[in-house]
């Protein structure tokens, strides 16, 4: 390991993030064949964090939106307990999502679903946190301890244990079969994945850093479970770099906040290849508006790719997954902006880990 | 009329709120009792629509949460199809908003819901629009012709729309009690509260406008309801003033956002009078790092008022209709933030009326 590794302990933890989401998939996969958690008997599904752990509640709704077909809701934990209907009572299932697990309003969340008679699993960083002794369930994400403040490998493994409960919730409720097999075992060697996902967005997260070093506002738009790392990405912005963006479910851009592209305007967007057609009218508009577009995904077509400036990945990721290799150049993004600014990404000076 | 409320068709419209919310409820409360639509016969009301209606959606939500107890969930239109589970079918109700019907992401997530055999009630301000001739019900808002770009009358009239389908939601599942009696009169008599809401913010918000003229960056907190009127807001400010403007859900701002504060960022919060001992230590915090606050709502404090400059209201509304109030003084803000920049609030030149 080289001294420039070393330096921050952000670009660190995004290192880790192969083997801490590996450690992640293999410690819950036991567990969740050794212990029977039934996740049959719902007919709604919540999920609730905050900040970081909130945009994996979102990709965790895609997930099991599409694999299971529950209906469910990601609600921030600060507003879980105002926007819960009074009577779902024992046919919901509430997914508290906290790295800590200590954080105030996670607590005041699990409390209001308890009170409501849901069942809460929790997944957390932390072995014996305040959330897991009143949580029904605790699955425990394998990612060590993060120094930085900004997370980044923790997030990857709540998104890990997401996918794979998931999938879980999907065996108990249609039984094992073959594409549930495939999906598993994809997941489960996304170590490879993300390792090749970093080594091909490392060099070029860093040169656009720079190239937008005097860029002080972004907007990063994203469809689907991706919406989720337009979040987040832009949330990392924030933290790390000290910059303003913001992040859109993408063709939400179109009302209104189109008005405030033009040259010093840099978008992101992320995408599946499945929306390359209907999104490729809002990138030529963005384009014709003055904005670069740094575009994130796979198998870019060829008439998309004069416009923009491409960071592209092989996944081969089923899309329900590909929030955790496309969120991964928005980290080392958002590392290099703070770098570059002269900023210490480790240690915003308006922030703390845990939020109380 | 003096010429000055003649000059721009968004102040005009502003203006034009309560008459155009009496319509609309007089309107739709006759059409509710004279024709019987099915309202007792869901499991989840989905909402969906795009930019202003999308936010009508969110205020919707809380409506229908708060009285009826039914689980509901937003979408954003152009999200719709991607997010909704394969077997809801005939048990769900989806609510599609848009002001012109016209619109290709209501019109394609209307779609996606007759597909999955979903019921589809329209609100929409234009009779026999694309959307209103799938749909299976449709809820005519009565704001009249809106020329301005940025929507304000038509979004009000959608809340109030919103609003009287959850109480007609509630008298279906549980009959015609005194409180729903005194919830339909506070809200059948809104115009009144409506026009007084205009006049104790419309010197205030002019006053904020002109202060924070050479700002260009604001963000607005709001919880519960009111966090479909930080998002409206921003929207606002975005479309008329050309700045940039994020909306929160209000402790998701400590998570993050926090670290872009300062003295040249105005913070606007609007809040109900319960949620005042929540918020509080968010907002010293805000203080502490020098951001002017201002505080939209009602009841304020003696504690907080030394630190806020207050736009203090005086609705008496039910929590849940509170979005059609607090969202005037940010419309007015919005407006006289346009004027005071020397733009033209109706026409943002990046912008259409509808989204193709």
């Amino acid at each position: 390991m080289t001294r420039k590794w070393r330096r921050h302990h952000m670009i660190h933890e995004i290192l880790q993030e192969p083997s801490a989401v590996e450690s992640t998939l293999l410690n819950l996969d036991e567990k969740l064949h050794s212990e029977s958690i039934d996740l049959k008997g719902f007919d709604i599904c919540y999920l609730t964090g905050s900040g970081s752990s909130y945009h994996a509640c979102i990709a965790g709704q895609y997930a099991i939106s599409s694999f299971v077909g529950a209906i469910s809701s990601s609600i921030p934990a600060s507003e879980f307990a105002s926007w819960i209907p009074p009577h779902a009572g024992r046919r919901a299932l509430t997914i508290a999502v906290s790295q800590s697990g200590e954080s105030i309003d996670v607590l005041n969340a699990a409390k209001a679903a308890i009170e409501n008679k849901f069942t809460v699993l929790a997944i957390s960083n932390t072995a014996g946190s305040a959330l897991s002794r009143i949580a029904h369930h605790t699955l425990l994400t394998s990612a060590g301890r993060e120094k930085a403040v900004t997370a980044t490998k923790t997030y990857v493994c709540q998104l890990a244990a997401l996918y794979l409960l998931a999938l879980e919730m999907k065996a108990q409720r249609e039984g094992v079969t073959a594409s549930l097999r495939r999906l598993r075992h994809q997941l489960l060697i996304s170590r490879k994945i993300l390792e090749r996902t970093l080594e091909i967005s490392d060099e070029a997260s860093k040169k656009l850093a720079e190239r937008f070093s005097g860029n002080n506002l972004f907007f990063v738009l994203g469809s689907g479970p991706n919406y989720a790392t337009a979040l987040e990405g832009t949330l990392k912005l924030k933290e790390a770099a000290h910059v303003v963006a913001e992040g859109f479910a993408s063709r939400e851009f179109l009302h209104g906040p189109m008005q405030l592209i033009g040259e010093g305007t840099p978008i992101v967007t992320v995408m599946t290849p499945d929306e390359h057609e209907l999104l490729s009218g809002l990138i030529s508009s963005l384009v014709r508006f003055g904005a670069p577009v740094v575009w994130i995904g796979e198998n870019l077509t060829l008439s998309m790719r004069k416009d923009v400036e491409p960071i592209e990945l092989s996944s081969g990721f089923h899309k329900a997954f590909t929030p955790m290799a496309y969120v991964l150049p928005l980290q080392l993004f958002a590392y290099y902006s703070s770098v570059a600014r002269g900023l210490n990404p480790d240690k915003p000076d308006k922030l703390s880990k845990v939020v109380k």
